[in-house]
């Protein structure tokens, strides 16, 4: 069982982690890192871990679990960073969002280590010290991308250790976790960061204007694209081929509509916007999102 | 000023224009239609207008306003229909999310009549007799398009009329307002349809986990992409000029991305993900979103 966790990275998902462990596994000592000073002096002061040390080496010293939660093009660095001062039974995990980059990274910097890769699907469009919350991971999944003759103890104390804060474990092999968070996670990012770029550089539509008539289905996309650029930039270039791969299908699909939309097919057109419905009739069902309409904003 | 209101259609829009009418403006007699049967008989459970004619030309009779609260590409025969009903001085508006082709539309039905096209941007992923709710346009803009030389008392009676709802009035002209809702409505909403279809369609990931990892983004794409098909339809098939457009230039903004990813170019993702949050910041400055994380989803 995990008595000790070090929480490297003290942003949304690490602070997260920090609460919800002091709100739900109280009796796990946790403590943190976090390279920036002033993310180290804020969490300190919202107590997102017990001891927030000034010295990554210190912060993992005596930790059975290690969790990165770092940017992933950062993963290697960091990993190197700690590997001398590690326990030699400490797990290394981590909650990054693209899996076969960070399973190969890690593999590269720790020799040797047992090394467990994780992503809880959740998170918010904040970020930094102060965007963490306790709740973050309830009713939520984390997929468990363990390498291939993983210490079977280790991956249940990992698995215990996400289901304590309130998630759901499911395991999956990392490319196959690649190729469907590009679809559920990436593809709608970069969408929705490409679609507030195109309206903010326009001449003939204000900015202003944009903004103002952004509730017509625009400010949904606002929220997705004022997530964190650095975390975002990494997921890209890390999870690169299954990215490049959904974009090619997404564009084929929206070319189709495009050819609906010029020769006037108002069949094709209504075929596919019926379809999607019964999509999101699922994922309220299952949880995942807020029946009420407008996301339960208030009016 | 505005005494006897019909509401033609009777769903999201119509039902809230009724209810809200009764909220804030509760002297004013409303009456409604709806083509469909059942639509009519919840429209008189929930009390959505004052009283619910089953004949379209008695809704309308002593009106001093007419709402058409039907899908753009009814508005002609159904402008056709109530033409001979009409009292000489009543003013002919609607909801419509296209504006040239209803200024057009209902010149060409109603020759002779005052006609001012209006597009409250407002609205949910919901539809139907059971979604209307009074408050769906406080805080919310209705841009009123009035053709050249509209009359002013009208135009003055309608924007009191919105006002009255919570809604702040715009004037624009129906070619902008095409543009700039193309922008900020129609290309949000075909891109949201797209990407949930792309996703539902693909063999290697499922269909099963699609949905239950949507919390990492595509969640908010399948609220978008569960509104009414057949207004959905209509609009792209009557702001066809504007949609083609406006498609075009986000694809070349996301053949940019994908460049951008394919050679790791990872400043240019960088820059571009760096400026949309200021667009965020001000879509929630003024009051167009909910500056809650995660749009206050519970969690």
């Amino acid at each position: 069982m995990i008595e000790r966790v070090a929480v490297i990275g003290l942003g949304l998902l690490g602070g997260s982690v920090g609460l919800a462990v002091r709100a739900d596994a109280p009796e796990i000592v946790t403590t943190g890192y976090d390279a920036d000073e002033a993310t180290r002096a804020r969490a300190t002061e919202r107590g997102l871990v017990g001891t927030v040390h000034n010295d990554i080496a210190e912060a993992v010293r005596d930790a059975d679990l290690v969790l990165l939660c770092v940017p992933v093009g950062a993963m290697k660095s960091v990993a190197a960073k700690i590997d001398p001062h590690l326990r030699g039974d400490a797990i290394v995990s981590d909650v990054g969002s693209s899996k076969q980059s960070v399973l190969r990274d890690l593999t590269e910097a720790l020799p040797g280590r047992t090394i467990i890769p994780a992503h809880p699907v959740a998170g918010t469009e904040q970020s930094g010290a102060d965007a963490g919350f306790a709740e973050l991971f309830h009713g939520r999944w984390c997929i468990v991308t363990p390498p291939e003759g993983a210490a079977p103890e280790a991956l249940a104390a990992l698995r215990i250790f996400w289901q304590r804060l309130g998630a759901t474990v499911e395991i999956m092999d990392a490319e196959h976790h690649d190729l469907v968070l590009a679809v559920t996670s990436h593809i709608p990012h970069l969408i929705a960061y490409t679609i507030v770029g195109t309206a903010s550089d326009m001449e003939e539509v204000t900015r202003s204007e944009v903004i103002k008539y952004s509730a017509g289905g625009f400010r949904d996309f606002t929220r997705i694209a004022a997530s964190d650029p650095t975390m975002w930039r990494d997921v890209f270039l890390h999870n690169r081929d299954a990215v490049l791969e959904m974009l090619g299908r997404f564009t084929e699909d929206l070319t189709a509509m495009q050819r609906a939309i010029r020769s006037g097919d108002g069949e094709t057109l209504h075929n596919m916007f019926s379809r999607t419905r019964a999509i999101r009739r699922q994922v309220i069902e299952q949880g995942q999102d807020d029946a009420a309409p407008d996301f339960g904003r208030k009016h």
